[in-house]
């Protein structure tokens, strides 16, 4: 069992608001997180698959592969948008980091599925000190 | 004469655009920097004062000056806002990186002006991969 | 089970010695870590939380939380300080990064308790080379 | 228990290839990888050990211990060298990151056996953007 | 005048050698880079353009500008290649870092020339630790 | 004209003091960098070289030549130092950023001037938020 990483990014637009509560309520918990107008990040993307070599080819899995997946069912639908109002896979939900890492893992679960591999780990990065890991637990 | 800097950051939103062209110009030439839900970035700030040694102190500036004007001046005004709404020094302009840089200079090169020293340079990072630099020529 | 982390920075003087051996021991031990007019480093602390999503915010905690109770119990005891002559938590033991990742875990473990979740891993980075995880195991 | 790592750097050059392959199906599968005339890489190294503290010293292992046995055994047989063509203990095999990560371990694993801490963790960087760990199981 | 930056990433192999050298010279000289087998880098690109903003566009040059002509004319050459075999305009060059980019300013320089703007610097990073400047003087 | 860095490190304790007034003064133009017990940083040293290609190496100045002149004139004297009271060439000095690196400067100048090339730049990092150059003007 071998672990291999793909780094990817996007930057994108969000607000912290959760409807049932009120504006006030918003600002009270979320801070400046829940400006009416927006705020963005760059985000890290970390993509985590575990398994076994291919001996054949060295490889636990084509990196190209993880990178094609990623950019055709994340990155093209979160980079350069706004996460509340462009996003489908969104739509509802408030766009923590927590909750896009486990939106993100449900898309790329079932498309990184491999014989000898399996996706491991989602780590999310909203800025350079503070991000999540989800391992599908 | 020495150059001092103080790295900041901050997290904002924006959308490239120009009021006076069609939503299709602004997206044929700003491409997903146009798009009109808006997306964000984290910006990283870094601020360089040239001058002379103070010779009691061994500083040319303190660095808790700098980097509390800047909060005040800047980073208050343009940290989880959206630069093309919420700021006012930015108001009818596009928030390119080289029209923020350029503004921030404006509003920084008065407030930083000392006997033995002044604002030399503002740098700021879009992303690790593009950044635009500021000297006042 | 999603895994949050909030990363913290400190500067502090220490010397790695042990009272009971002679100066010549420490030096042999320790090496230029025993210099006896001390040496000193910029840390870097990341403090992960483990827990589940509160649904109402979408958060497994407010990273805020983690920050202030960082910065009350931690950062402001260490930050700018000699590790071994200043730092109440610290006397009588050797500041190496292993003890002091061992501490921090310790005073944070209890102030992290939540319904939903815990302190998960306590990562201390002495330099970008070297760096200690403890999980309280 | 506790974790500690020592992070290593070497420069080196390789090239994919299946020795069973005809050159067409190399480029097939390694695309750019299986240039003829090699490529290379900036390879970061992180070894992890595990164990518990060293009550007189407050050291798991002395991270110069790590450090002088991968100088020794790993970094001066890869750095500056052909991974397929200089190396031995790659003669043979296909020097992807993962097989490299495989490797290191195989060598480390009974040099950083001690009484109270082994090798836990082999982390390979080949870029920014791609890694492998690997931790014996 | 306002000057933006554009970083872009390239994985090459290559050896120090003076043709008009014996081997035992070139090793002498140039150490462990002479290896005759090559060794590799993970180059890091930042080409920087000089000039006034476009009024229209808040621009410089549109940085997509930048990133598309240098992967035309510099990266898809040598990216994935070995700097002293595969790369036409560095043939009979010894390709240290200094020369790699004189070469990259001489082809950019005519490619970047704009109405307001021109190529103002090209630095190129063999490691983390050393680089090269160079701004046509 | 090319310019050439290359980057070293070392970690120090120093605190900022001047010994003409009383601790009350110290600590109110200095704050917490005036503690008297220390603090400490893991420096960052960039040795930038400014002169014209040899044509026999392609080089302006061989890499290893800065490095080891800066291990033995520099960083064996502040490494694991006190740069107060270990430092013979800090003494009577209060080591701020900005006086290291104009001392730096004077010892490294002559000591790296060459036919073809001479010291061009030092920069100082005390933090990655917080760093000074002195180019000798």
């Amino acid at each position: 069992m071998i672990y291999i990483t793909r780094r990817l990014y996007f930057n994108a637009t969000h607000k912290l608001w959760n409807d049932s509560w009120t504006p006030e309520e918003n600002k009270r918990i979320f801070g400046p997180c829940a400006n009416e107008n927006w705020h963005g990040h760059n985000y890290t993307l970390d993509i985590t698959v575990a398994g076994n070599i291919n001996p054949e080819t060295g490889y636990v899995i084509d990196l190209k592969e993880i990178k094609e997946i990623a950019e055709k069912h994340i990155i093209s639908k979160v980079d350069h948008k706004n996460l509340t109002l462009d996003v489908d896979f969104m739509k509802g939900l408030n766009p923590t980091t927590e909750v896009l890492a486990i939106k993100f893992w449900e898309i790329l679960y079932p498309l990184l599925k491999r014989d000898n591999a399996c996706l491991y780990e989602i780590t999310l990065y909203e800025t350079e000190r503070q991000w999540v890991s989800y391992k599908g637990e």
